[in-house]
């Protein structure tokens, strides 16, 4: 049957990707429609209990930044926080959290419920309805056909998923969840290039057989307890819990190289890629033969339950070969394994097919978000989810896709790399990905993009009062630091001593003392000889607004000079190639380049530029044929 | 591979049935496993969101008398609580609560995961493990073998379940889920008699989209606020929340019979029958077509969800149908379907050819539990998961089964219907099942079962502690009722007026006051003249108490008249037959009730008279003959 109401978005999976892109949609006013097999499962972390880390918490930032939920979400779920790198420069701090899997699944629940403009509904997606090389709804396995403008398409690890435990396998799109085979064969028969991947989880351990008492224990930051939403504070968190070490040793190693003739992965029954930096136990002992040992975190799953996720033992050796694995480490004598670990192996699709914007080249209105385009991590998929989500927002409103630089955003870079470069295992976020990452820290994802999602209406007037508010009490701050003069007359030889280590011999503002290295903003805020000025207390005074100014001022050096870097090679970067290039015709390239040129056809010189085996003296080589034929003046920039 | 670990009890599945036998052969010492194809649906509500209701509650309360599960998860995830038939007899008064779907699966996964002796498994049983007609254990989809000596098979509406929408069909193991087809065809290999039986739920409608402000609100009890389990109380209850009445209308149902010729029930595409008692609203408008209106309960499916129930329009017509039936509906005209209603159809087993312990006839130490047994509901299957527990912990203590008679409970009732009658439809529990509902009351489940319950290591030390103190305060407070007279010179005419309604005559004793009809406990208790007495204040004498009181004195006649009635019965009731009895020796009788004795083997002449066809005379002669054989002296009785 036809569903009589036309939708402008719909949303396929109710994952990380799926709710941010249905929400995003529904918040800049799309009718939409988010369709997955099973309302139970929204928002379910399918591996570890955790949000966030290294280079990933800059992606939940700005999805935060941009009005997402899973920042939010996680500040309600999240029962363990700590800030990673803490005593590092700001640009590779991150937040991490613990997350209770029931709380998060409500929480994400919650927000997709109370979104306006957004439907729900529950059922399996057999097909996409495609007609003249365009989008128009999806068919679902009760014959129910859902009309839309746009479908984004977020099926997780569900195409054709396939379960592997030694060398038994099975089919499903997760443990206990059903694949996705109707949709994966729909998909082939679009001929998009296609891959397999595999990531994997490990055992889960009940907690009452563990013994923690010869175990680290390791707590989260509580001075001050991170938060990781900008809408957020600390006392949404619940309660907080701790994670316990250990470590596999020596005969942890043995027992697996015990076991690697019946590894699905060493015996190449699993064709798909894992992750790198993220890989089984065995591929560890593999790859690092020397290591006697690898730490394992025993991470709870919830305030409510007794199991526990042993991060560092993802697996999927034989279910015998597990249980003496965990059982040979110290702590674990005695565990009880409460589901096995487990790969499971999925159809991706091939990234370079999408454009920058997320759209299908081959499709025009169908947008892939997530596990699907070859990443792994909730971050990754979420972040994809949202730019997926607003995207298709704009696509339907006729407004030209938004695209993040490089320069602006780690979902910029992420995407650039994707489709430029494509993937050959499962991509995950690093800091080291992002060559401005200096600009583009956790801590200011609010000023590089709220008021881009602001005017693209996927920003609550509320949030971007409160940013608004911050971003002027920052250049208030900023100004106030830097036309308040301290003259040494002013400062006791004692005050100085102990706020800046020593007298000072002249005048200084207050932004060059702060940039000494053992000077604080709070240690100059604890100026007593100054107090009578505008100090405002910690409570006037948001401490965000602190810790940008400080950040601002302390590292004014390195952050100007990036920015310049940034807009030098700006031009270049945003040099708009033509979308019917004819590149066979530059003769001045090798056939390779050409090729590869033609194959990938490059939005932008800079794309081209990160295109593998295109060199620097070949983009040269474009630029000046580009100039010559005219084609420059043509070329517009993204801004 | 083969699991290390022999367990006495295994438990596969785990809905309402698996999770009680599961606890209660834990809580007996056996060493238990209970397996799950996944965990995050244990104690899933598969249908409405509400567990009691008349017959069904009596059982919620025995398996609480009985140390289980449901009574407490109910009371600790309840949103509304109701006593039904409050100003009826006691004998049919119900209880009945409002489930959060989320909290309720959380209470059940705590009682779980806090059970000693038991662990659990996720994984899905693909076969059951059977060496010479005896159960060894069970083999997962990942290939592990576990062995245990009894197993009880809780495998709900799983075993090749099959979902259909209009004549649209698909398998499923419930809208989400995986159906276990391997399990099935394993079973089938076995040639237990096996049928098809159907259920079926309605669409799921977003209360954003339900105009409540046309619709009579229902509010729960407030005074008092019922509580479900003896260990209980309203202090666990969380937020409580109205439900809402609709009805449906003259277009509803000719909207109901336009799909009919594209109804799965009407084109006999469904084989499998549906419950009687709880029919599709076609099945209500094709069997009541006289009826313009029947009633809607829209019940909210949590605290924290906008998702509603519409108690009353299960259904499997076509989505388009199920859209407009809906949107027919007066304050649903707007209504957005979340999730489609469906039919669900699926193997179940003839219950007769289980022995009354719900052992398989077939296969020594295979028990069968719940839905598998022909029944609906998730109180007949709790109860029924209970008893299958008790039975398969004692039989690998080598204990005799403990079979509750049908005087004793309504457990025993629906048994005892089960293994003598057999199915054709889903069976659930009614009052009017029992013979002896008089004493079969909600309010004495525990003086009916605490008592056996605790002698088979089933209730808790505490749990037994607070039933002997009220057991005593009850015995101590009837046997002052009955010593403490009362004489017309101790009462002032106007007390007597106000509490009794007229003077009294001459001397009677509490207890025949409280006989009257006019004449409550709590208004005995008032009279001031005997308050220097032995009364003690509501808060001195439990509410329970003091109920028990009132009911056993008012209602004694009856009572009494019904307990003599049922030791009359007993002898002949519990009658042991022979096991390896040859009825077709049996002259007297006639061919077609010998074959069906011989067919049927029951275990008791109780039993035999009631296989349908098994007339009373027919009865009389086999005791004739049975006395003549000298085989009465042979049998024994469950006593």
């Amino acid at each position: 049957m036809l569903y009589s109401i036309h939708f402008d978005v719909i949303v396929v999976g109710g994952g990380h990707a799926g709710t941010e892109a249905a929400l995003v949609a529904a918040r800049m006013g799309q009718k939409t429609l988010l369709i997955t097999h099973n309302f139970e499962t929204l928002g379910q972390l399918s591996c570890n209990p955790s949000i966030g880390g290294i280079g990933k918490s800059h992606l939940v930032r700005e999805i935060d930044a941009l009005g997402g939920a899973m920042a939010l979400a996680a500040d309600c779920a999240g029962i363990q926080f700590r800030v990673l790198n803490s005593s590092k420069g700001p640009a590779v701090r991150a937040t991490r959290a613990q997350i209770d899997r029931v709380l998060y699944r409500q929480a994400i629940r919650f927000q997709l419920e109370n979104q306006e403009n957004l439907s729900l509904f529950q059922q399996q997606v057999d097909e996409l309805v495609i007609e003249q090389g365009r989008i128009a709804g999806v068919r679902t396995q009760g014959g129910v056909e859902f009309r839309s403008s746009a479908v984004v398409l977020t099926a997780g690890t569900f195409l054709d998923g396939k379960i592997f435990v030694g060398l038994n396998s099975y089919s499903g799109g997760r443990s206990g969840d059903v694949p996705a085979i109707a949709l994966s064969d729909c998909l082939k028969e679009l001929n998009l290039p296609q891959g397999r991947l595999k990531t994997g989880t490990p055992p889960r351990i009940d907690g009452r057989t563990i013994d923690f008492s010869v175990m680290k224990k390791q707590l989260g930051d509580f001075d001050p307890i991170p938060v990781f939403s900008l809408r957020g504070n600390a006392s949404m968190h619940p309660e907080q819990l701790p994670c316990w070490i250990t470590n596999t040793n020596i005969e942890t190693h043995d027992i697996i190289r015990s076991g690697l003739d019946r590894s699905p992965l060493f015996t190449g029954i699993i064709e798909g890629i894992g992750p790198r930096y993220c890989p089984s136990i065995e591929d560890k002992i593999h790859r690092f033969s020397d290591r006697n040992s690898h730490q394992i975190f025993l991470e709870p799953e919830g305030l409510k339950t007794h199991e526990y996720y042993p991060n560092g033992i993802s697996t999927s050796l034989p279910f015998d070969i597990q249980i003496k694995l965990v059982q040979s480490i110290s702590g674990l004598e005695n565990a009880h394994i409460l589901r096995p670990g487990y790969a499971i192996e999925y159809d991706f699709f091939d990234p370079r097919c999408l454009k920058s914007s997320l759209e299908t080249r081959q499709i025009e209105g169908l947008f892939f978000a997530g596990q699907i385009n070859g990443t792994t991590g909730y971050e990754e998929a979420a972040a994809q989810g949202l730019l997926a989500g607003i995207n298709a927002a704009r696509y339907v409103s006729g407004e030209a896709a938004w695209i993040p630089k490089r320069s602006e955003a780690y979902l910029g870079v992420m995407v650039d790399d994707l489709v430029t470069q494509g993937v050959n295992e499962p991509y995950r976020m690093f800091t080291s990905r992002a060559e401005y990452r200096l600009s583009l820290r956790e801590d200011n994802a609010d000023m590089r993009l709220t008021e881009t999602g602001y005017k693209m209406g996927c920003v609550s007037e509320e949030q971007w009062i409160a940013f608004e508010k911050k971003r002027e009490n920052i250049a208030r701050e900023m100004e106030r630091m830097k036309s308040t003069w301290i003259h040494p007359s002013m400062l006791p030889v004692k005050e100085a001593e102990r706020v800046i280590g020593k007298e000072i011999e002249r005048e200084y503002c207050l932004a060059d003392l702060l940039k000494r290295p053992d000077v604080s903003y709070d240690s100059l805020a604890s100026l007593t000889s100054v107090s009578g000025g505008n100090w405002r207390t910690e409570k006037e005074l948001d401490k965000q607004v602190r810790e940008q100014v400080e950040i601002q001022i302390k590292y004014a050096g390195y952050i100007e000079r990036q920015t310049r870097e940034v807009r030098r090679q700006q031009y270049y970067e945003n040099l708009r190639l033509p979308a019917n290039m004819d590149y066979s015709e530059v003769n001045a390239l090798s056939i390779e380049v050409r090729q590869k040129l033609d194959k990938q056809k490059p939005e932008t010189l800079g794309q081209a530029s990160r295109i593998s085996g295109v060199t620097p003296a070949a983009i040269s080589l474009l630029l000046i044929y580009l100039k010559k034929q005219g084609l420059v003046d043509f070329a517009e920039t993204h801004e």
